[in-house]
């Protein structure tokens, strides 16, 4: 087995090259593990749940940073983190894991993103609450399930662009998060922008887009 | 051709009984206003266009209380309104038409219900300055298409049961008004209930029927 | 790990919080008990299987009046209930779950609300046979999965306003419940309201509105 | 142009070859007209819309008895019918012109069965006063739209097969006939069965098998 | 827990009540099997997995008749069986557990049903070996997973009412059975009637429906 | 408005460039046709519907050679044609303009396709009696619509590469040709490849591409 | 009638006020102009259709610079434009029209962006040929239908934020744009965001907001 | 229970049976083994995960040639490959497992034919890479899930007809495969042909049906 890691892919792209683990068997996890190791490069890891981390070896689980709530390991540490204007905004408890894998992404990258958590608008004043402090992050991060209010209202208070991840959190009709994607795309609030389901690591990928942008 | 007109359904389930005519011709509905006009019979027409109202006879629409913008007719005119307590909150202009449905209904039955415009939560303030209003009421009407965000704020924010009528206002993933009726059913704002798209009618019979219940 | 109890949800929306627990862990529903205990406050558990109780301490266990058929446990106890006006109709056995959840959360807030089971109307004489007993109540919330043809068929009966709950019940099209939830939407039946597949919660916390609105 | 008309279809199958009109030009209908009335033979013509049937010429049409309600039109007229049981059950008015269809089609091939209108189940009433009579049918043939809950109910009176057509009749998730044919394939009445939406056609010709089944 | 078992569904629509046990616990089947048993009185169990067999008391297994391949259980024995016309045709092997749930079905009610299997239509020469057997059937039933495609071919070479079962066999678009069900559904063979997706049950009611009408 | 015509397509993929005209107006058909005309290159013209190509000036259509039954148009003149083996079998009258589309594309590269139509399986004998012819092509396009069974049979009948075109024939469930897209797809027959609904031309290229790899 | 209009809207949000033309009546949309005009506000109109604009008065159209390719008209001129770093990419000729209400956004807020098309990526070396080119911007904008291929192959290739806006062009599973749709969202391709179908209007709204986010 | 094997089915259409194990028990598939085994019978088992290969008994595994990452097995063993023309390219490590199921019904068939593997163009540079390596084939087959952007890109760089195989990677909109799928149906790159989710087997069967056109 090999694999073609694409190292060049942050000089090109400006956002680093990550494993997504969630078909990948332990044995081709340790092996992509042993590659970077030998060429001491960096890695993140999304999608590694805990039954698949504990199925590493220990050498392996040795030389990673792992996080449970976010089932993201992080190889070769992480530097200190910079907080240069990215927000990540949750709307409820369940919402969590996936605003934590976009906070996971961030410091991977060296950019500290704080999670401001339990502001949904069914409780407006919950938000309405924090608003000033979120009104200061030149990038904001929504992470919202069920039907996805929280993208509208938010968008409508804030001049920073407005990156939406819709989760699964829901049942019935919230149909694997489908509705709360189809209400942050079907939106009026001007100015959202929007990725897949439970995708925390491709709004952060977007928002370092989004800063590196401005600086250019 | 003969019609079965359900002349107790008011009696039976204090609903009065109407006349869709969405798939009617002018034969039918003249026929009905016949019926209706020589039993001395008060009668709610709805989805009656004006293209439809236009092609019936002069002697039939002089009968009728035209209303293009909600595309009903009332014959047998409507007594005085009695403001009973319910409410009707539409997100934008091009929610008025379900709204006014929903409106003429309950006038239709004697039940005065202003309407309250343009209050989507895009722009949050709008909103905000009419809440204390809205609060008054005891039964809602909530209208909006497009993400339908304004079901769960607005339920979030009232003590009144709140009727939710998305809307087929929108256009893509909006998809013809099922992401509002999505939303308003996943939304965690409890004593949220839902009635079908575009329904103003089904609002407005469920409204009656729950100012019925306070009385009983 | 901290959370932000709406303590004033009740006293805002007239509807007392509750605590869904299909993607919590054992320790964030040990944390949630802790902090109201602590406070002196009951709370509503929904959600909670039977698996996911086994695996909560024994003193967090020994808080709770845990009920497995509806999956809702309650901490503080429930008052002497009062019958004033909901009735709740299921189609089937195996709507039964979802009945429960809508008569533990009215139990919860002091309302008693008897269960009428087994009275689907592919077997319409089990419905005839208990119709006046059905008409008596001044809300009824409805229970179906499969094609919720119940749902027309009792809005139809009576002048309580209906609100349907339809239920996963079902195979191949009933695909989740989406076609009872379509059935009654779909209905012409006047005054019939929907909320999401196995709500039961909103489904009751709706019916609570329905008799605040008549005693304001 | 032409065409392989399956003559042999009847002593085949039991049932008569019709022509369906739906995306045929003027020209095509016209040739086939002129096919079989040569060949002394009879045809049905269905989905031959009013438009479409006025842009025949004047010696084709003249050949035609057509019905606008059903858009069918017969070549070669019809036989005195006999009443061998099957009816014919059509929820609402809006429901009849697929009612029609099946008539039609049974009365080109010799069957004469009666439409029972206006039964919809959302006023019980309508259909339990003609119960009695509609339980006399071998065969019976179910017509509705939107939640079409009058599938579930009359099966559950009935000993004879019901053949359910759902109708395209409804809006927002009535969903051009999808909910009423998902209800009646969700139902638990036993012994119903179903055919495409709209398709009285196709209902009428499983009703003639039926029957046929019955001599053998 | 007290349950309405419909004794007299049979004597009122031809078809004997069953018990379908998808939902049911050990303990509610437990309870059926009592109280059938103790009124003398016979019962068709369906989909009853091999699992939830096993978990039955020793008392109760004794008592029944269990078929692991359908998934079925019979209370009370089974007469003799009569072959009086109708016969099941199932694609391939893995349609089998649903065309013996039919088979079962049909000899509950003493019908005798032969399966005629491996016989889909990628492969005509296996179907068409054995179509003067199959044309002697007064009633057929057909059972198919995939495309459907046996569906139409059959219902164009019989003159028995076809009654199509679409199984959920297959897998990407097959889409759990939707596709047979499609297929079945726009099918332009005439007499073709659908049931649910992997209902046998509800096509051997119906077939017992049509042997009935047959007798009137 | 300048346009960039892949002129070396063809040399890249052994497939000519053509132009899709269902979006485009008649400025823009006209502008394509004098860049064609200019450079004295041919092209095909496909979805150009009749009351579009009579929105063309003369001079335009004076050089163009106009199918209305497959919407194609040919600049530039069609050479002889070979019969090398590609052949077109369509299920029913109303698939003929996407077989047709294809034979023109075909016709357009040089290919000379024969059109075996009203060969739908519900009649099976009508393709049985053909089958001989059909087993001598090296390739073969089959078109059909409503639940698309032609492909499973023909697919299990042949030993060439089946392309399938399903067409949006048909009603209901039809769903605009997805149900026949999907019985494609889900076929159990191998060696049946599919393309989108209605794709005539897309066929044709891939025939002719499947001729070409024979070549090298 | 009256209006609110969000005069603040920019200033809040960072966006400017649009009239959204889709649904509203010409003596609607004139009364805004009049609003407008005597407030001697600007404004941008979106999808207004040519139909609809011949449709207002002469003094209305007089104030306004209507381009009918995107369907879009600007009340108060356009200032002189920068071009500050966004670019947009159009996969095809009929992707034109939602490119163009982009760029009629961006210009309406003084942005002056270039619109780079056919460049789909079924023809790769139109778009390599212009790579360098296109990697200048500092967020891009891409514009695609049918399968949206474009969208992965560009944001792979640069550094710069893709806003991706699939289009409705195409047909069968294309599905009036969610293919296109989906294709974005599901993407490997880090920083790509999306807006609903056809928002050109909302793309253009979020690069501005995110060149704003440059310059905090 | 006795199997139709189509022993012919090669001969009649160039494709050997296979055994699709997905749905069969142990003891079906060793019952299909003895039989083969005593008719010295070369058989290929696909869908054959690893706990139903561990659950055969010895003597059956001991004759079968079981290649975990494709759940593929050969009875029979593999005679020697001759690469005549069909090459597999495959976008990500996770598609291995549906790019080997092709590879090993091409190698049971005789077929060699290599896997080139990691070449997703959200990075191009690893497709151009190789790309002259590819355009060498006379037939591809392309494997690629969640936007499946690499079929389109594909196909426009080469003459050989292309077989694309969408596969169920991904999440979320990524829909189990439907979005690969789709984009594979709806791209406007000439001469792509599709398969089901994840059929490898089917591409296969289709890659030898195009190569025995060939010589024919």
């Amino acid at each position: 087995m090999d694999f073609q890691i694409d190292w060049d892919r942050e000089s090109r792209t400006g956002v680093p090259e990550a494993v997504f683990c969630a078909r990948k068997s332990a044995a081709q996890i340790e092996a992509i593990i042993g590659l970077a190791h030998a060429a001491s490069r960096r890695l993140l890891f999304t999608r590694l749940g805990q039954a698949e981390h504990a199925a590493l070896s220990r050498p392996s689980t040795a030389l990673l940073d792992y996080e449970p709530l976010s089932s993201t390991a992080i190889l070769g540490g992480i530097a200190d983190l910079t907080a240069d204007g990215v927000g990540i905004v949750a709307a409820g408890t369940s919402d969590l894991s996936v605003a934590r894998e976009a906070a996971r992404t961030l410091a991977f990258a060296g950019h500290g993103a704080p999670v401001i958590a339990d502001v949904g608008v069914a409780g407006l004043w919950r938000l309405m609450d924090r608003i000033e402090e979120i009104r200061k992050f030149r990038v904001l991060i929504a992470v919202a399930g069920m039907e996805g209010a929280l993208f509208s209202v938010l968008a409508g208070l804030v001049s920073a662009p407005v990156i939406a991840v819709p989760t699964s959190v829901g049942y019935g009709v919230a149909n694997g998060g489908t509705t709360a994607l189809h209400a942050a795309l079907a939106s009026c609030a001007p100015g959202l922008v929007v990725v897949n389901i439970d995708n925390g690591y491709g709004a952060a990928s977007a928002a370092m887009k989004m800063l590196a942008a401005a600086s250019r």
